[in-house]
């Protein structure tokens, strides 16, 4: 295999038509696959359902003295603060305990600037003439979307390999109309790019114009190693607080893809200060999360060591569905120099980046031949990818044999579609 | 005994005398006894606790084809929404289905009228000069809570022994900024008034000048009969519809007074039209509530006539309390003439009305003798009590015993309240 560009016209004439029948071969089974959102597998769920059973009568459900089956505690179970402080390595006192979402939390967060402002707001956001936020791209969809949602204005900050482009993060930030940043500092959504630790530290020593300016540090991958060990993390809040930035971050994480994506438990965690204010809104709304299912966690998980020994078995049913992903690219797309591509060592994707313009014509051909995925430019604020490059995909899901003919089907529409352009 | 407006200046004298002696005695024994909360105690956590292993295994975890353990299905499980739509009389497909709390789902559609605006708003609600709100009274605090935190103007409507004062409610109504009323129609938190029939068609035939305006139906305590039969109610989505509101109302349920308080579910039943509507705004902020949870429910309630029969159970440990409650008032303030209070068939509390000024020396009191009751003025907007008459007693939480304890404590309270203040 050569790269396309040194083909003649009548070689990529002739390797289209067989490509097209192919296709329409593809196309005639019918197939449905979905490789479109990091969803856990069944095999991952199963690995974990001794949570179904961790709780199974009234003296089990007694915790710190609490009886979690009751009203009340709304930062949640002291024990879950203590399981989550652990992992993340801050301060159980820093630890609010959400529900089965972390993006509620997140959501949550941006609603109360709105409507009341942040602990250092001049006034709710809702009566800024202008909300101006910073969205490394590519990034996740449902961060940019909360923020679209609120009519912020979205600027896309360019990712390197070490994390967002902090000169235009510092740059930018100079704006009082700019209120925060998204940031996922571990396996970034979608590229699996780590934070370096230069990245983190200017994060943490930002200097800016709004005094209600938002970290928005989403740890969603802070123990979701897939290729290696366990890969050790700072403490953001501790670094934050040290640059004289103690109230500027807000650190998300949850159990969504430790224990069950739909039903598992999540936590914000940020300064002492900052938490008294936000509880002080939120005792509006709950009385408290669900603290049977918090306590359900803290059995099956109980600690940092224990939790990160579960997330190798995860590992274990991952690493060969990341392999199937990265092999087929290499074989199929390398030697054609159609797209380029990270090489995660853990989260949920693979970010793949195909020459410009190619992007959403090989999704439409993948939905043609039944394959699912993330829509083209959902990766980027306002779902447009000014280069129609990038794509995200999601190995987790689908079972081998089903990804295995699904990233098939992929290659073979990014090369279709890379054809028809050429041609 | 005798009413005390009846006795002479000294015997008046003598028995303060003799009540502070006996109150002083009750201050030296250190109790802690709570009537503050709606909490169930552990008699009906135990009862309800085979919920916890309902689910054991993977092959559990299957409902309606869906995996509840794996991301998806916003709108809930479609067998918790047949739950809910067969015990509120509506349809599925009119069903929310949230979290561990009703008050989440409530606090949730009045923030979204604050920052986006209900189906038929001319704007966010946040635009308006201002937002004025119908607070039948007494009432539950924490629905004036969220409408006092968004700054909402509310305004007391009297209650009658049929609901709210429908005379007023409609002359109000007519003022656009009047934006909705919160109604819990089935024994009304704290007196656990019934709205009759009429009172029920009268509200859903509105003609509100604001065309989003909202009818809060929060039927926290629809199968909570405490004496006597499952008291059947009407469907106010169906009668609203009927009266040309359809989008009018919002109805709230939960299990929370059924299963676990801290982790139950919930619904918010609305017309297909408004949950469209809603459902285009919570995409960006929930991708589902537990729907593992949501199983254990289905599986554990099954339908409405076996959730009947478990509130008959909750029944039969409640009984006594309120008993207790109500024989207690009878017996020490009964004869007195201090206070009058309803005879709640159901739901979770019981309403005194002391003579004016009475109620908060009285919990000041309790207070002192370490009973710890709602505080006075909770059951009216922005927790002020006009005539410092009603006082919220919760019979459920505190076992018998300490429940006899705290009524004779409380009623000891008011008598000396009422003779200080006739001193």
């Amino acid at each position: 295999m050569e790269p396309f560009a040194n083909l003649t016209i009548p070689q990529k004439e002739a390797l289209l038509k067989s490509l097209r029948e192919e296709f329409d071969r593809v196309c005639g089974k019918n197939l449905k696959l979905n490789m479109a959102r990091g969803k856990p597998g069944k095999e991952q769920l199963d690995l974990v359902s001794d949570i179904l059973t961790v709780l199974t009568d009234p003296a089990d459900c007694v915790c710190d003295g609490i009886d979690v089956r009751n009203y009340g505690n709304l930062s949640g179970l002291p024990a879950a603060k203590r399981l989550f402080a652990e992992i993340l390595g801050c301060k159980p006192e820093q630890c609010f305990i959400g529900g089965s979402a972390s993006l509620q939390l997140m959501y949550d967060l941006i609603a109360k600037a709105w409507t009341h402002g942040l602990r250092h707001s001049e006034r709710p956001w809702s009566r800024e003439k202008c909300v101006k936020w910073l969205c490394p791209a590519p990034g996740y969809d449902r961060h940019f979307g909360i923020c679209a949602h609120f009519g912020m204005e979205l600027i896309s900050i360019p990712m390197t390999a070490e994390g967002p482009d902090m000169d235009r993060v510092e740059e930018l930030v100079m704006d009082p109309q700019v209120k925060g940043i998204w940031c996922v500092p571990k396996y970034s959504n979608p590229q699996g790019i780590v934070y370096s630790r230069k990245t983190v530290e200017r994060l943490a020593a930002l200097k800016p114009a709004a005094p209600d300016f938002a970290l928005m540090w989403d740890n969603a991958y802070c123990v979701h190693e897939v290729f290696g060990e366990f890969l050790p993390f700072p403490d953001i809040l501790q670094l934050c607080a040290e640059a004289g930035n103690a109230d500027m971050v807000y650190e998300f994480a949850s159990t969504s893809k430790i224990t069950f994506p739909g039903a598992g438990i999540s936590v914000m965690a940020a300064s002492e200060d900052n938490q008294a204010y936000l509880q002080s809104l939120l005792k509006f709304q709950v009385i408290s999360y669900d603290k049977v299912n918090q306590l359900r966690h803290v059995r099956f998980l109980q600690n940092k060591a224990h939790t990160v020994e579960l997330m190798a078995k995860h590992a274990e049913v991952l690493r060969p569905k990341f392999a199937c992903v990265l092999d087929t690219l290499a074989r199929e797309i390398g030697p054609l120099e159609l797209a380029s591509w990270e090489n995660p060592t853990g989260g949920y994707f693979v970010s793949v980046n195909t020459r410009p313009g190619l992007a959403s014509r090989t999704l439409e051909l993948c939905a043609k031949a039944g394959v699912t995925m993330t829509a083209a430019g959902a990766t980027y604020p306002y779902g447009k990818d000014p280069a129609d490059s990038n794509i995200r995909i999601a190995p987790s899901y689908p079972d081998l044999e089903e990804l295995t003919q699904a990233m098939e089907i992929f290659c073979l529409c990014l090369k279709l579609a890379a054809l028809e352009q050429a041609g």
